[in-house]
């Protein structure tokens, strides 16, 4: 039995409406339905890997909101700090590719009870109370000023109360575009409260105004984005990220690396074939990621585990992981794949 | 075959999105889509009854703005005078009612493309060219500033070029309370624009802050209604509306009224027992009535088939009525309801 | 456990393809398939109470055939009579109806493998034995000139045999114009051949040219009709019917009689409240009729058992009745109607 | 807000697999699953009526078991006093009735990880808790000798730490004879232990070997079994039941009763027409009941509250009611059955 | 904004009847319907390409005819010209295969409303008026000699108009053989009569009775094959083909060639893996260099988007491509195959 | 045509419940049922070679058993020797993998119909009357002791009666240790008393207590193995199986050896790219092997025909392999896997 943990993970829950299969959005009168969220789906990943794993959210008081809580709650996430209010359900809508057609997620998310929350309804010092690890991504700031600033109490209190600070670059420069806010600045408070920042070049580049340069090799310039953002924040302790290359829309390669101040490590490729669903692999990972250090593994095998926990997300219909730790460190382990019995 | 002729309707498209069956949301992870709008509504109706049926709205630019066109267009409306541009799509949400449970929608339709349109992005104009009718309900100036203007400037210039005005109260107090707005005042002026009424004695209450005293009788009470309307309305021709008591969620007795200034005629109750789908059962009622007008048939036989085309609207799931003419004269003519060969 | 004969039916079997629900034809992208057939319908009711039930007949050999075969096997016919040839699937479409609604059938059966099959093909003598009764319908020999003879040389072989004739009447006036059969001709020689005719006045007015005096009540009327039945066909021992007053699509009342010429008999009407599919309800009927004849029971029993398994066909998706003898006794006895546990 | 009470519900959880629509079993591969239990269900409707709500059981360590407890949780209930054992999941198999065919249950329970559960494995000081309210029913005793220990048990104790004791009847012979367990005598004990009884004259006739003399009309009948019920078990405060006519498999009359020994009130009868579900309407019962209980209602409020809640649980699609306690109070007021906006 | 062009597509509209998944035909009792036919799919993905697309057909009087117009409308196709007659819907069903089971088509189109339409039908210089070009393929003139006369006229007018006629072999011999046509002499006139064929050496071969010599290389065979269809066909400017190398039912790598008589152009193979639907693949590319020559792009960039465009047909299940210009250039350009947000 | 033999086949039927698509248990509301059990999978293949396949079994006498016999029947298989008893039918949850997650069986067979029949219950003479083969496997003598008793008098009273037996070794370590078995024991006699032998070297180390020495090469260590079972079993004539290397959960390569007491021979790897549904692919390889057999075709030509036939089941959904032997044989000579028309 690993050793349980509290974690407290702060986002917005979206409900997913996707086209069946591979079908193009309408052309069958139906909508596959997913409760998600970048932060929603790590807490679902700490819960099944046996963590207390707490949400911290607000959903609009109506049956959407009531229907994606208790799908939380049903993958074991403690929802009790999720209130309801006003507002709508974040929406996204989701046409899956295939083969050399990509993907298309459209965004439905504006004017959500969660954006329109004031930062003054989180009551941080009891909501970190007991916890080990404050989970936050990049996209909560960028929802608006108010997420913004509750995203920046959030890490601030946590520092404060001895809380570890987890945070998932997860760029998008089209939320902050909608509110015009000032991403580098209020990402780089951020960034400089987190204790492991699963970020690339390209979210490090956004928050300093600085380029990485360019490395043929993805570890190492893994590792320059490493020494960059050490250099850059002082309480930071970790940096982790994926690589991944899209050869078709349904096959990735996908390697990972984490890094200290002492030690790198890369965990080699893993190829991804026949990619059933590859939304949330990236929060699998760094839900992966956080419990081998809450394990206090060598590093090279939280990287493995890590890696292997973002690429089972890959084979799970929907936003959320269903694998156990006992799953994932099979796949470590190289068990057989043929049908277990 | 009838007579054909042009209708402009304008209004919002919507997505519906139902649980399926009666079951709650999300209880299965699917929704089923259908696309709707008063307005749209009343187009498909028209087009399934042999007229030129063309529909004025803007949906949003993406793959859901687009399929809710295509839509329109498989169902044989015109769509050449809807445009795409920004905002969301209007969406609302179902639960299916059952036995002694009513149907209930949530409505998720803030910032919508349609709501969002200025009024000057309408050419009235040249979109009423041609046109015998214009077809507008309440929902439209219920959205907003832009969409109120909007309507009001479609109603003027129809009176103007001698285009008959259709109006469907359709009063909705949450969405003007939603910006607070004159909905009075904006549906005076509305109502004194029309040819035709689809009215009772609540609407008329709301607009000219006056109560139709109670009737026993629904023939009676529709008709002091239709005396009120025409007393305040010079322009209005028609008064129609109907009757419904729901003594069940999917049972209900629906009756209708057709009244002129010289003539009021009454269509007996007739059971719904088994509702499919009740959304839209007001509209294919307009549709009917129009139809009728347009036919010059007698007043009589005009409520008949109003009536029966409301009444089968109730068989079909969708918003969409999917009766032709023929069927409809079918069940006015009290032809068998076994399995048609 | 009841006596077991074998029964021989001979007709085309057809694939239905039905619009899900209530919908339109492909409003989904999507058709429910069943199959089904008068004749093979009333042998699978016959295997269902336990009787040798042989379908002679033809399919198309290809997937299509095959899988219509493997369902029939499935539910207990015996299909080694069946052979597969050229032509195509018999198939029709079918929306089925609601409330006002009337349910339609698009028929699709010109050039099917059946009806292009030549009468030689069929080895009657070896195909009757053993056999206690052939079942046939009018539908047969309305497909073309070569079914006609098929099922007038099958019913002739079957009187030669010593095997019991019953023949369901089946109507169908839009084939018989297809191939400008003479309907009167052909049913009067097959009407002669039968020892138990399923046919109401309609029947025997087209086949002897001669109308049933209409009488106000149901009973007197289906007394009237088999006297004269009895006074043409002199091998005639029952006359058989039901009488349906459909006051919705899904909203029947259902009666039957059965007469000899020594004796009558009503089972009164059953009400049919929310029908799940009316398809099949006659060859259900039919069926329970024959199998109370095996039983040597009492005429008012062979009626209520009739009525009764015609009335639960109703309650079944698809063509065929899935209730065995016990279910239909059951309901002949009122049973509880509450859930069996 | 009601006032909120912490109850205890202690029975196995049991998952449904159900043919859909109203098809016979596996007529499509396809089996529709629900989560149930008559516990389980009056478990998730004190939940919805805003209550605390404790299932004690036990569940297999497998994915089913993980899936039926997690829509538990999803439907609000604390699922915290449920572990994981050896054993199977208790099953059922359903195929839904229509017209004048019943429904059909099947019932695969027998060797479940609930079944095989030890009585010590049951800590009840600790699982009763601060509970209100502890509610059994006569499944769980016969189910097994061990079932039938653990639930003497739970009473027992409940009784000595002033936890109020509800238990409904629900007397299921074969489950008694697959291990011939003295049902009299284990169900004499519980009943003596109850505060609450849900139990009509069968029950009693059952436990007392005394019969109900019968009445007429349904309320003395009720009467008169309560009288019986109060004078052989002193604890008793209250009895209560349905009563229900299957006027078709999807047609029934429904009303009920609550006694005390000095009140008596009769809920008269609603009409179930077009029955969605009938399986846990009795449950939704109780729970109606209980809930209007703990908020001290005055009797005919509360016997009102508990039919309505009743009624309602057969307008949803599987074994729990999905009805609010706002849901029910506006079926008792009368409120509109029309779409609600 | 591409320049918009009128095309004409002239040929039979089919309705597939589909296993789901991978499934045989009736293993789930359910068929997957999708509308489709060389030319309507055509006519699709021009109208995508934001052309005028105009299909000449004719469908059934019927709830098919009309919901695969309605489906034609929907995509954007202009179905002004297709008119509804007597005669059935051409069908069409398909097991799609997987891994080394190839797909199964099974036709049923005999005696369709579109075969029995007589040439004199079609008023081919009103349907051509304005427009840019004819398309046609070698479908519509094996359905017999009514659809080779219409299909000659088109093209023969087509020339008179100077609109410009594209041809796509499609040779399928079992057509053709089942009413005896001159397939040699009939296809003869029709290629001498097109501005671009898309041909192999194979069709070639049947319409010259004269082999292309084998080539190692697919691209040399297609420039002997283009040289010899020069040589042949005086007003023919392109000649372009697909080379596909089936591996697998779901793996294919395809290549393209076009050459005009001055140049030839090779777009390199594609691997196409995991293939969604591979019907219409043909007709996509079709489409892709219609709108490549009328762009006037360069010879190497009309090849490769008409590859592109072939390819991602792949991807889309069933007959129609939903892939807009912007989708198809994403490709060409090599743009991110990870989930475009 | 084939030459046509009776096959016997002894085992469980089994009921299949698996989640739709590539999602866990019950994340949907649904279960996706086949019918299989590893007996009833070669009989099924048998019949579609063309063979008189009969299965014995018992299945329970109700719905779920009735169901599983119709689609046995449907598929053509002889089912006139399955009765139907006390018990409950064996069930198998499945969770079909993905990518590097494998599918996951949950067994739920315990208490069966089958597995509680007495072995007197079998007449074997009888049953065994007439057949060519007797087909058995090593999971009906893990079922409990009556069950390994039944399977030793059927092989026994085979080989008297001349007929061959047939034996999968399917060793499930699982079952044998539910009720202790003598698996060495019991399977020694098995084998002896087989004609041919479906086994590894992993069942014949379990049965001898016997390792065979490791190869590098898979068809070396095949030979091996056979060489030892040759010497250690006296009837044995032949020895084959397959050498399956999953790569990932839907990519397989799968070869195939067999091997006689004079020749060996090898079918070398076929690419399993995308499975459809691994499960029955040793059945259907076994069936493949038998058929060759019968047939008296060269032992490479036997190879490759049940390598091809195993291969093609991979890309079923559900049990059954539904190719036909033309199918194989297609495969088997390298026929085009692009759509057959």
């Amino acid at each position: 039995m690993p050793q349980a943990f509290r974690f407290v993970c702060f986002g917005e829950v979206l409900l997913r409406l996707g086209a069946p299969g591979r079908q193009p959005l309408l052309q069958s009168p139906m909508l596959e339905a997913h409760v998600g969220g970048a932060e929603a789906n790590v807490a679902v990943s700490l819960a099944r890997f046996g963590h207390h794993a707490a949400l911290v959210s607000r959903v609009p008081d109506n049956p959407l909101g009531e229907a994606a809580l208790g799908q939380l709650r049903r993958h074991g996430v403690d929802t009790t700090a999720v209130d309801c209010g006003e507002g709508r359900m974040g929406l996204y809508f989701l046409t899956t590719g295939a083969m050399q057609r990509p993907s298309q997620v459209v965004y439905d998310r504006a004017g959500s009870a969660f954006a329109n929350t004031p930062p003054a309804a989180f009551d941080w010092p009891r909501l970190l109370e007991g916890a080990a690890w404050l989970h936050l991504s990049g996209i909560t700031p960028a929802l608006g000023a108010d997420s913004a600033a509750a995203a920046r109490d959030a890490a601030r209190q946590a520092r404060q109360q001895g809380v570890r600070v987890s945070f998932d670059g997860n760029y998008r420069p089209q939320l902050w575009q909608r509110w015009q806010g000032d991403a580098a600045g209020v990402l780089r408070e951020l960034f400089s409260l987190a204790d492991i920042l699963f970020v690339d070049h390209r979210d490090l580049a956004v928050v300093l105004g600085q380029q990485v340069p360019p490395h043929q090799d993805a570890f190492e310039h893994a590792q320059a984005t490493a020494a960059l953002a050490f250099s850059s924040f002082p309480h930071l302790q970790w940096v982790a990220c994926t690589h991944r290359q899209a050869r078709a829309s349904d096959h990735h390669l996908l390697s990972a690396s984490i890094c200290t101040r002492q030690e790198a490590t890369f965990a080699p490729a893993m190829e991804l074939s026949g990619v059933v669903d590859r939304i949330g692999g990236g929060d699998a990972f760094a839900a992966g990621i956080l419990h081998g250090l809450t394990q206090a593994w060598p590093l090279p095998q939280v990287a493995r585990f890590g890696l292997a926990a973002g690429c089972l997300k890959h084979s799970w219909p929907g936003d959320f992981s269903h694998s156990s730790e006992a799953d994932v460190e099979r796949l470590v382990q190289g068990a057989s794949m043929d049908v277990s019995r």
